[in-house]
């Protein structure tokens, strides 16, 4: 039987999910937290039970090492050549690459080479790919860009108002995030309005600790709110979103903490969002019971994080000359009926409108009147999915 | 008969007109160019005809004092005592001006101190407003802030998603601009709808070399395109709107003549929007022939500005949940009819739709069909009449 790894790699984590493929079904699934750092755990979830091992992980070879230890331990594999391919989720994947790519050693070098677009991400995704190399030197090994799904937008979307040259000479552009979430949701979504996703138009609000609003045209990304890198867009957990960048240079004349342009930077994307107004959380569930009891900071912070959502659906309104269906996916995007009611009340001129009733923690499908001419969908994302597929394309390929 | 003047000071130059007041007349209007600077040219405008006079003029109280000459020269006033009123237009007035307010040496004060949130204008709009009290001191002189009428935003609007002590330390917000513009044209629509502004709900678009939207509700602005400085918002002739703030860092580190923030906000600020990308012109009149003649770049340039329009006034539908009317004005919205008619196009799925034959250069009033649910507006902008309109609200106040 032919197995399957879905693999995230962060920099101090490591998730993974094992499929029985062309089956699609996951076996076991889990986490390591806190590679490299005092106090690693490793969890794994095996027939609905969590198994948590506390022990010493140095890097992420190691936690591979455990990984496959783990699975021969529960009698998952027998062997780990039955682990014919696995597949990482790549945050950025810059200007070369328009879809998936078979690891080999230029891919790899061409991942490392635009860490600058995914600092956070890209180094750290290069050395799961790497770890796992080491240990399945065999498996079909695949990686898949976050973002290959918005390579489609036209260059009048990608295109910053800037000079030329800064495109010309350090691709300075739009990329976007999420997008195998924005291409699975557009699909899924599709299924349920009973329509090929071709002849619909889409906008997608993946809504997470980290957020984007995507429009779709005909299952294509057209436009998406995540900008050079992940800062852009919708405010976030932490991050500011959409900025007037003339606030920088102020802000280092200004405030003697802020010495250049980057410690700005690294406030808009650590300390601001969510974070940052409510001076309480960066989690939206945390969030959520601080305004409910009152809390002033709190409750501005979600009137903001509301506002500007509307203001990027709206956007992909004109962008799309109007749209089929609005879907909302992700951690906040599935589970806050607060946020997606405050939306979409507020966007009812549009001709949406949600039934309360459906309206509810863990909604799956459409939670619109059927009078909505606009369509309200909720569907869970499921990136590990689309990895495990795209990781099954290049096996059939390679056995061709 | 009292007169009065409504100016417009900038760095080098500085506008004028003479109102007739309270008949709202205007006797003359005029410009001194290149204060300061050689070449220095004076234009006036006197019963349909120019005069022009090339003379050196050294500051701005040189370029006051001929104007008292031309007019004295040209019989408009007997006496300089004739004039009554001097009304100025004042980029930004923070968070202290929410009105225009009388000239006083507190406010000449508050005016200087505020002048990193309008750099370029601030420090000229006060050496117009010194000239003037030197030559007319006993004129009724009055400070008309661009920004008093996006002084009724909420603060989920004005406020941005970082930490609260940026703004509470140093009033980090939006601020907006064109106020009076966005108020004018809004009233102007209000009677060509035949309806109080107080029931209708508009959005502005001031499109001239600077440009911003706003969402006016019953009156009042609720949002506006451009925010701290005048840098935010739509793409414009030399300056680039919204960006991504990550790529400030970016380009400090990997572009040799980038050394710092502010060398990058000088960039989006000058050399960026229609100017960087068509690598023509900034002058959207230019940009149209070269974009018809087929030159790719300002192909691209053009397909971007009407891009931005398109997403900010699309935004604008979302914060004000469906608009009675859409109003263009200043340069390009009165005088573009290509910009009107694509902008228009592209969103027709929101209820717009322009009469072809009504949207020529020069168009005034609504070019929309009877079944437009949205209705398309060119208001012609006027801040010089409400700079002497707010002149002689002050005079009626202090012969109370």
């Amino acid at each position: 039987m032919e197995k399957t790894l879905s693999v995230n790699a962060g920099s101090s984590s490591l998730k993974w999910q094992l499929y029985e493929m062309p089956e699609e079904k996951v076996i076991a699934k889990g986490i390591f937290e806190r590679i490299g750092l005092p106090d690693s755990v490793a969890t794994a979830k095996i027939d609905g039970q969590a198994h948590v091992r506390k022990q010493k992980i140095v890097d992420h070879l190691q936690a591979v090492l455990l990984l496959m230890d783990t699975l021969i331990h529960f009698n998952l594999v027998d062997d780990f050549r039955e682990i014919t391919g696995v597949g990482h989720r790549v945050v950025a994947g810059g200007e070369f690459f328009k879809k998936s790519a078979l690891v080999t050693p230029e891919v790899l070098k061409q991942i490392k080479s635009i860490s600058h677009l995914a600092p956070l991400h890209n180094p750290a995704n290069a050395a799961g790919i790497e770890a796992f190399l080491k240990l399945l030197p065999d498996a079909v090994s695949v990686a898949v860009f976050d973002t290959a799904f918005h390579t489609t937008m036209p260059e009048k979307a990608f295109r910053y108002p800037i000079p030329n040259q800064y495109y010309e000479k350090y691709a300075v552009r739009k990329y976007g995030a999420h997008g195998t979430s924005h291409m699975y949701v557009s699909q899924e979504a599709a299924k349920i309005l009973g329509k090929p996703v071709e002849e619909l138009k889409l906008i997608t609000a993946h809504i997470g600790n980290g957020a984007s609003i995507s429009a779709i045209d005909g299952g294509k990304s057209v436009d998406t709110s995540m900008g050079f890198t992940p800062l852009g867009g919708v405010m976030m957990g932490t991050r500011s979103g959409e900025m007037d960048a003339s606030v920088i240079p102020y802000l280092i004349a200004n405030d003697p903490e802020l010495n250049d342009a980057q410690d700005v930077i690294d406030m808009f994307n650590n300390r601001s969002g969510i974070k940052g107004v409510s001076e309480v959380t960066s989690d939206m569930r945390d969030l959520q019971d601080a305004r409910l009891s009152g809390n002033k900071n709190a409750i501005l912070a979600y009137e903001m994080f509301v506002d500007r959502l509307k203001k990027y659906i709206s956007q992909y309104f004109g962008v799309l000359n109007g749209a089929d269906a609005l879907i909302f996916t992700a951690g906040i995007g599935e589970n806050d009926e607060d946020v997606r009611r405050d939306v979409v009340q507020g966007l009812s001129w549009f001709g949406m409108e949600i039934i309360p009733e459906l309206n509810v923690r863990g909604a799956v499908g459409d939670i619109s009147t059927p009078e909505s001419t606009v369509k309200v969908l909720v569907v869970p994302t499921d990136e590990e999915l689309v990895i495990a597929r795209d990781v099954e394309k290049f096996k059939k390929e390679l056995k061709k």
